[in-house]
């Protein structure tokens, strides 16, 4: 992306200088979605079923998930677990608000993860930061 | 902080305009490290350990930890979840390298997880990008 050169001529032996391409190198979407559904954001097993399916989306593997939900009206935190990384959310249902970060390495793409997140949770507003790792 | 009101006069009765203080009020802070001993970022015990301890060093309550080793000479994968949000890990031992991020909200402090796990992983070098979340 941002790091091609943009030669296309030379040996075809692949790149001989700069840093190797790195197996490490991911994206780290922050978003902070306002105006979700009370209700949406104080269900777990919704939650969970959700970041699952965007995990799917972005062609991630899951290996687990794990959800934590801190009691009636409250909110929720939970992780899937992936082999490209992770995705989490934290929810505050009394702010209509979840906090949520999509790390993903390798060939998953994760702003399909947040696409698909957009579309179940229905935010009002959102937020995003982007970070390259690596 | 950056939302104060300039003002101090008025009845005392509370704030009665503007955002009100948000209990989801956090900071992110996602920190690659470089140059880690390859041995340590991929003994997934000993990383569960580092980062329980560096989440009660920020003065943070623990609700678990799920940790995933690839295999022999590969990385780790591990999650410990917060009351206040979490502390990852993914680790490449391949390329000395982890990619951390340290999410906390409330009056717990990720700077103090940061400086934490600094220690304890001595990378030859850091990169830090500071989100605040909310």
């Amino acid at each position: 992306m941002s790091g091609q050169q943009g030669q296309a001529s030379g040996p075809v032996s692949g790149p001989v200088s700069g840093p190797a391409p790195h197996a490490a190198r991911g994206r780290h979407l922050l978003a902070d979605f306002h105006g979700v559904a009370a209700a949406l954001l104080g269900d777990a097993a919704a939650l969970e079923r959700e970041l699952v399916e965007a995990a799917r989306a972005a062609g991630a593997r899951v290996l687990g998930a794990h959800f934590h939900h801190f009691g009636a009206g409250a909110g929720v935190t939970g992780v899937v677990m992936l082999s490209e990384s992770h995705i989490s959310i934290h929810s505050w249902p009394e702010h209509l608000y979840a906090a949520l970060d999509i790390f993903m390495c390798g060939a998953a793409r994760p702003e399909l993860a947040l696409r698909r997140l957009r579309a179940a949770l229905a935010p009002a507003s959102v937020r995003v930061h982007d970070v390259a790792r690596g």
